[in-house]
């Protein structure tokens, strides 16, 4: 099970052209997706305990991905 | 605005550890899953074409994510 629902990650793929979407294909693509997500979120994590901070800000985002 | 909604990709940084998520964190991150999947769905269906098809298939997103 993955957190993001697959609806809206059908939509991209439609979005980006397609005819017609298989159901492997976005569950391929959400999976994917959210284990980017994860990735870049525990970065981001780790990167607000360092500064002292409980909450996790975009600073945090956006610095997890140039890292990573 | 984005396909992807906001809520899943909240607790995809609380899973990480998150104590607290400030909204413009979930935003920064939700728009990143958001273009990695454009790129995706783009170069999946750029592949679907090649081979003739008009769905596009879990081998069309996995070939696109080796390929990018």
């Amino acid at each position: 099970m993955t957190e993001l629902p697959f609806a809206p990650v059908s939509r991209i793929i439609k979005n980006a052209g397609a005819q017609r979407v298989s159901e492997d294909a976005t569950e391929s693509l959400t999976k994917v997706l959210e284990e980017k997500g994860e990735e870049i979120a525990l970065a981001a994590v780790k990167l607000a305990k360092h500064a002292g901070r409980k909450t996790v800000k975009a600073a945090d985002i956006e610095l997890a991905i140039k890292s990573l």
